[in-house]
């Protein structure tokens, strides 16, 4: 940072401090600090220092933190609070609300997330419904409520009322015939292209990190990075609005990452009240991990599976303590969403499901096949994705966002519209195909030979009828057609769709995916066995009187293990899945679909969806699932290199504010290792870069005859100095006495254990105590990837 | 060691790598060490001497594992297995072997765990019936069974047939009167006293690990400590042979715990089938953490409480690929246990409830006093318990176990016989308790006024009755009073029982405690609420014609702070529950007992039982659970203390076999730090005391000219020597060139921390460079009790 720009930073920071009411006892103490500038390192005064001189222990943009230090932090304030409580009853009082402060915070975070995750659902119904047409009663009705209101509406065709009318009746008032298909069709277009055009341009105008799916920038941040305005109230406002209108747009994908995002983001803004979280890094990165799990909890109506989601998939420092208010914020959120009822069935998703029949051991061979379709699509995705993705990054096309997204949606509408299963939304496609063929179920899917209203799931409507009841007729295989086509469809679209700047989930469209292939599979199975039910391998299970086969739960394994291979989850997955059901039975299925699926995947390419997306951006991220099986040392790893010059330290006494200056100016490490002297580098400490200039300017500005000539001294006791010498400039409070040390021998693999553990950002390099190198955060990523492309399968067994 | 036995100690294990087939690879690399003894620091080599000189990297009994470097050796292993295999198919067929060999593993521990907690179910079922009569159909069959096969059981009494004869019956042919109960009361006395003497006796004379619940020790072992035999198979039969005859004895234990170390110690004991796990001991802790896992998986029937359990509660280093065997693990077990349907039921456990009556927001009023009841049980449970244990241990008491378990089994049947709710078995009793009255009811629970087979759960029937059919009648009452007895009885009996030596779980004991308490609060309110319907506050929610209140749900609400306040779970305690009655609606109830439980607990007192007993057996359990915040530095815990002697090490060169021998006999140290020189400190490596002896009998025996006057060699280079000295031994390959250091300034707190997550036995402490002390495990857990004991209020809200 250059010194007017922190010129500028420290005059606005003091207008701040000044106005700003909340800041009033850090501007007392600063005031304090202007009069008595006497640095010593009594721990007392140090822990004021740390407060006070404003950016020493703060972050810049596109930073990462440091761990430890902030862990220490929060310790350290606990400490302090806990020494207060016991001298007066309003402190322990003020120490007790700050050990429920978290509960409460987790608390708004479940109410707000849950209702912002209600308002999105009803939205989103709403305005999908509107591109076919309106209410008559008040708009503001959607398709199912208008029908609801009006006694007309038999209970065969729920979704028939005179109340509302598509466009064409509306506009030209057809009601028949092909001029009411085209006016239809041209409006359901022109709909969609609205919505997703107001999208695109909300997110380009106001908060450009609203696009996309959140889920790879989360993580980076939740493993310690700082992206500042990621989760801020901009992004929250527009992300809102945008996910609703590109849900609506009818684009080939979900909500479910986005509401992730949007939690995360209650999350980060309800921070700022708590003092706690406001002020470290840390421990706002728990309440973040347990806003994913939040933001799960309301997509699927799974609070466990939200939470194994947060910890397997998202969080990257996951204390226990951290768990259970997961849970509880999880568990709120989804109570919240569930009073606000926005399917009106008092279910969390629309598509909840409960199976009756059981499935036969042999059924897992089919159940194996769908998962390696799954690991093959995940895997498929991923690579077309990705080069999608480059091909936006590297052409002319990535400067035309709003024109592709104008585009894609106009090609989707344009092909959604002549089918059914593409033209009904994503979630009500997945709601269809999970279904079973229930007693009244008007569904092309439901078109057998004899569906005259009898073909129940319940064991007793079956008993009666024999197995002729299931064969296809001409509706079912209509309905076998068009899934087909609309499988083509949602893969080629999906694929497209995920990275334009509009928010953007992958959860939903994965497992349509999945849906339609498990449907189609679940229903050739069904015919198979019930025209082959004399043979002998399926006499014992499909005996006559009773379903044999239940498409749905095809269609249920097949989502999950689409689902599983795009984004590698596993026990997440299974219990997301398992919340869905409800039923300890369907486990086995889901449980050995997801493992195919995630063995075909990982054996075709190790990466998930996000993270394959975070190395396209190019985040600081160390991926804490893969272990790091290289034979390489920290020797070969640290900087400087065999053959440069040696490490730029400064020495505890003897350099001067100028020669400090020059070296800042020269280099642009983030650190310098302090040690005894040049000719004996061993190390004392390590000072950052971004407190050591803050100092500097500090100790010009405010200490009384600092000049270019001063002395610099990082040492406990103050070495004996001529009385006309300029004053020195004592440092010690800024410097790390306890930096982390790994010796030239150690191996990689413990280095990069000892980083993803402790959440490290630099660690130094000694042999027999004498200071050699520093290894970073990014030298250790940079080195991962290059062993990696040098051995791409050293990691396909683990 | 001393040097004799060690000699004994090789010459047995050169015995059996010779006769051993198994072991020939080892044998046949083993002599060529013998031929070829030329150690140099290339890392195949030294790869090979890790191996083969046997005793190096493997641990004593009672001793603490270096988690770094069992990783470190399994990384190796997988690098050698991935090289090779691409060398030749067979190579790559065994590395593919090698990979699943995992998932076969946990395949085979969750068959073997659910088979034998199907047998123990079956067979204590079975015995406990035994007390009380046998069927004349054949001896084998349960009360349930003999009366399911007679025709002449009515649907009402179920229970009694002709078939089943109490004891009274056949021996003295009495079928009334007060003799049929004396003689049965004396039967099931000394039924009870057998089955405990026998359990006793064999714990005693075979096993004496077998005792006790097994998870403070499951816990200590999955931290990195070494108890040989403690999951043996001389204690798995008998655990498993002695669990069913203490449960069955009618003592007030359960088998939840003791189902955990049976599924450990079927995991130990297959682990030896696998090279991967059986040599690893960082390894074989992650497949014991996936069988804690499928302990409570098969104990609850709650696979995925089950994981959360081993995840929140037991295990230590828990990777994520752990996360999902151990859900595998879980699944396949609990499927194996209702293949063997052990309760006729289809259900994995005996308490598996469906509600379908709502809750009212103001009954959480009762059941946060249900959690406050829960957790002041839990915290005088332990206080209690831990007293009685320590006057076990400290008192003449401890000489008489078998006395002890007499007794208190005499006490108990004598006690329990009266009184029907003791009778019973507890988890018999659990189940009663947990169920809501249902059509059939024929439970003195269930003595309602007006109960004619009306009063059931679901709606329709009760629609047609007012709410006087819920009013207390005089079966109630009397069962009002014989469960509050019971409550004590309980109580008291837990109390004493757990610890005792017989295979003991306190999870049933808890549960029934508080079962007992939640249903008498469940029924007074349910009282309360009928009779004053026409109040306000229960207007709106207790319509007539419904039920307003369940008491079942209460009793399980009372259950889970009980458990909760003894055990402190939190998330996997409400998915147990969760998973038991399956229903999304009543988390919140159980997570809002299961929070006061465990904050009122908390308050009391912070250890659980199982740290509790860890600490009373003094077990090296650094808890990974609670933040050390304590503000003291490294130099304060580092030995040598200020103003003791300097700390022993040995130097890189200039040592004699002699004096470093002479060190080793002098000093009991666990390993030394390996410096330069003795006048300049600096560190080189670390090595451990246990190769260091086996290395230089080794040397002494099988190098040539090797006396007491050789030279003892860590450096890289050899310096020069004159020809006529005695050959040096070189050790730089047992030497650990990258040890792990601190500064004398890092925060204690910042050390506790990477002991934690590194898993580390020690860390050396240096300064600029010098060697200053060395920190072990055991100085940081002594560290942290005395500052614990200084200041106990400091961890009260974290």
């Amino acid at each position: 940072m250059s010194p007017s720009l922190l010129y500028t930073y420290l005059a606005i920071k003091l207008i701040l401090l000044r106005s700003w009411p909340n800041y009033l006892n850090y501007s007392s103490s600063w005031n304090k600090v202007f009069s008595e500038w006497r640095p010593n390192n009594s721990p007392k005064l140090m822990d004021l220092l740390d407060d006070t001189v404003p950016g020493i222990g703060t972050y810049e943009d596109f930073n990462t933190i440091d761990w430890v230090r902030e862990k220490s932090k929060d310790r350290d304030r606990h400490r302090e609070i806990a020494n207060k409580s016991k001298q007066s009853t309003v402190a322990l009082l003020f120490s007790i609300s700050d050990a429920f402060s978290g509960w409460l915070l987790m608390l708004l975070i479940g109410l707000m997330s849950g209702a912002l995750a209600g308002g999105i659902d009803i939205a989103a119904h709403w305005m999908t419904d509107l591109k076919e047409g309106v209410c008559l009663n008040g708009f503001w009705f959607n398709h199912e409520h208008c029908c609801w209101a009006s006694n007309e509406t038999t209970f065969q065709e729920r979704d028939k009322c005179p109340q509302w009318k598509s466009w064409a009746e509306l506009m030209v008032g057809v009601s028949e015939g092909p001029g009411l298909y085209v006016v239809n069709y041209f409006m359901y277009v022109c709909w969609a292209l609205l919505f997703a055009f107001l999208a695109v341009i909300l997110v380009r105008a106001f908060a450009p990190y609203a696009c996309g799916s959140g889920i790879p920038e989360i993580k980076t941040i939740l493993s310690g990075f700082i992206i500042r305005g990621y989760l801020g109230k901009w992004t929250l406002i527009i992300k809102t609005i945008t996910l609703v209108l590109a849900v609506s747009s009818g684009l080939s994908l979900g909500k479910e990452g986005p509401l992730v995002h949007v939690a995360c983001c209650c999350a980060n803004i309800l921070c700022h009240f708590f003092t706690k979280y406001r002020r470290n890094e840390a421990k706002k990165r728990e309440v973040l991990s347990a806003a994913s799990a939040v933001g799960v909890s309301v997509a699927f109506g799974a609070p466990i599976g939200g939470v194994l989601f947060s910890l397997e998939e998202v969080s990257y420092y996951f204390p226990l303590k951290t768990l259970w208010r997961s849970f509880f914020a999880a568990l709120v959120a989804a109570f919240t969403l569930r009073s606000i009822n926005p399917f009106g069935n008092s279910r969390l998703v629309l598509f909840y499901v409960e199976f009756h029949t059981p499935w036969h051991l042999l059924e897992l061979i089919p159940f194996v096949l769908l998962g390696i379709f799954g690991g093959l699509w995940g895997a498929f995705f991923i690579r077309a994705n990705i080069a999608w993705c480059r091909l936006r990054k590297n052409t002319s096309l990535g400067h035309y966002p709003v024109l592709e997204v104008v585009v894609v949606t106009l090609l989707t509408a344009l092909l959604a519209f002549p089918i059914e299963y593409t033209k009904m939304s994503s979630s009500e496609l997945i709601s269809e195909l999970f279904n079973d063929c229930g007693l009244l179920d008007s569904s092309k899917l439901c078109g057998y030979t004899s569906n005259s209203g009898s073909t129940s799931g319940s064991v007793n409507a079956t008993a009666a009828n024999g197995l002729g009841a299931r064969l296809a007729g001409p509706g079912l295989y209509t309905a076998m057609w068009q899934l087909a086509l609309a499988l083509v469809l949602k893969m080629v679209f999906t694929v497209v769709t995920f990275g334009m700047k509009v928010p953007s989930g992958l959860f939903i469209p994965s497992m349509a995916v999945g849906a339609i292939a498990g449907r189609l599979l679940g229903v050739c199975m069904e015919q198979l066995a019930i025209r082959h039910h004399e043979r002998d391998i399926f006499r014992g299970w499909c005996s006559p009187g009773a379903d044999c086969i239940t498409p749905g739960l095809y269609a249920m394994v097949g989502a999950a293990a689409c689902l599983g291979g795009v984004t590698r989850m596993t026990v997440s997955l299974v219990v997301i899945m398992f919340e869905l059901t409800g039923g300890l039975e369907y486990i086995v299925p889901l449980m050995a679909a997801a493992m195919t699926s995630k063995w075909v995947a990982d054996a075709l390419g190790r990466e998930s969806i996000y993270e394959a997306h975070i190395r396209l951006n190019g985040y600081p991220f160390l991926e804490a699932k893969e272990e790091f099986r290289h034979k390489t040392l920290a020797t070969d790893v640290m900087r400087p290199r065999r053959g440069d010059p040696p490490v730029s330290v400064l020495t505890e006494s003897g350099m001067t504010v100028e020669e400090v200056e020059r070296l800042i100016a020269d280099t642009t490490y983030s650190g310098f290792p302090v040690v005894i002297s040049q000719q004996s580098p061993r190390l004392v400490g390590f000072v950052l870069r971004r407190d050591l200039v803050i100092s500097l300017e500090n100790a010009r500005r405010h200490q009384e005859g600092v000049v270019s000539m001063s002395p610099i001294l990082f040492t406990e006791c103050d070495p004996p100095m001529s009385p006309s010498a300029p004053p020195a400039v004592k440092l010690r409070s800024i410097l790390d006495l306890s930096p982390f040390t790994v010796t030239v021998h150690t191996a990689m693999e413990i280095v990069v254990d000892i980083f993803r553990k402790l959440g490290l950002r630099q660690c130094l390099v000694i042999q027999n105590g004498r200071l050699l190198g520093i290894i970073t955060k990014k030298d250790i990523l940079k080195h991962m990837a290059q062993m990696a492309n040098r051995d791409p399968d050293s990691i396909l067994f683990n």
